[in-house]
């Protein structure tokens, strides 16, 4: 199958829990279309269980290659008991609202990531600094030698999560409301309401900015979207 | 402890695993912070557990007073798995990003609200029709008359699951960088790039619609923001 660009587009699951049951038609396994989600989001929800019951932490993540990335203190919960553990880390953003002639065929425009994978740890102190420099300059392009220097206790207090984006689903609906036929001629307006896609407003400084510090192209120029090689 | 307005506000969790670990200073455990970003966004991600590991599925969902539901088809694997069981629905926005000094106190800013519980399933017909009109009513005034009538096998078609709002916890971040005392010196840009909240753009026309349909008010002035009673 390809895609309308003829891109080859996998159509089949890498495992059975991640195969689309329903509306399978929006799903994707190929890896450009995973990418493409992934790269234009920043916050994943990761979903890990506790005591036998479900919980959903919401967080930012990276990609490199085929890995994601995740992180936060080495004191979170989140990341203790995720660690040698099943994870699903899921990536969405609302594009639309599709309205029809009847309630049953409303729907959402959508593009979604599912991650399937059992997280593992970053451990090595040079590969911990380089995924952290790696997290920021995908965001700010030549943030990272403007920081002041990372430290011992501040690689020590930073746990970074990781998987192989293996086992994994995309789906994507786009397009306007799919009405039983019967119903096209009820009087009712149909279409879609989109939304604009997620914007940076106007950066503000920090109170305690010196008041001739340059505002930095990466400041000045951010785009939600990530340059990932 | 009350809030800038002079409003209480619990600081207390109702159960151990909604107490916040760390950061418990952006907590909330109140329900008008509770109600407040579950009102002004659209999308949660639902967690439940498939054979012992998780999953993470994006969906819908509204409020009417203290309880929250989502829905989807009724051969939907995801509401299929969450009846009876235990589950997590997490609603957040990312507000913006905080840009610190260091790479260690770069944070975001965001609303985001977790809910523990055991869902149930709307059984009773009549009440299935009722959620629907309310969900449809909420997002868009005055539509749900104008809808194409729901028929029965519209309504077996539909999985409409609720919970109540009692193990729950919102947290909020908001402002500019927090620096280590030492490093407000350091040559760099630092602050907040705030995001656009989410808007709507100019509403697409379905194709098949008849030319002379009027946009009505809840399509024109549409916000996500919704009015729950």
């Amino acid at each position: 199958m390809t895609d309308r660009k003829g891109t080859a587009v996998r159509k089949t699951a890498p495992s059975n829990r991640s195969r689309l049951r329903r509306k399978y038609e929006r799903g994707r396994y190929d890896k450009e279309s995973l990418y493409e989600i992934l790269d234009s989001c920043l916050l994943a929800h990761v979903g890990y269980v506790l005591d036998g019951a479900p919980v959903v932490t919401p967080t930012l993540y990276w990609r490199e290659g085929n890995h994601i990335y995740w992180h936060g203190s080495s004191a979170s919960r989140m990341l203790r008991k995720s660690v040698g553990y099943e994870v699903c880390l899921t990536v969405s953003e609302l594009d639309g609202l599709v309205l029809a002639r009847s309630g049953m065929h409303h729907s959402v425009n959508y593009r979604s990531a599912m991650l399937f994978g059992t997280a593992h740890k970053v451990t090595r102190r040079e590969d911990k600094i380089e995924r952290m420099r790696i997290f920021v300059e995908q965001m700010f392009p030549g943030r990272w030698e403007q920081l002041r220097e990372i430290n011992e206790q501040e690689v020590k207090a930073t746990t970074i999560l990781g998987m192989p984006i293996d086992e994994a689903a995309a789906k994507v609906r786009a397009g306007g409301p799919v009405d039983d036929e019967e119903d096209y001629g009820h009087p009712v307006w149909a279409g879609v309401i989109p939304f604009v896609p997620k914007t940076p407003g106007e950066p503000v400084p920090d109170d305690r900015q010196e008041p001739d510090t340059a505002m930095p192209d990466h400041v000045r120029n951010y785009r939600v979207a990530r340059k990932v090689t």
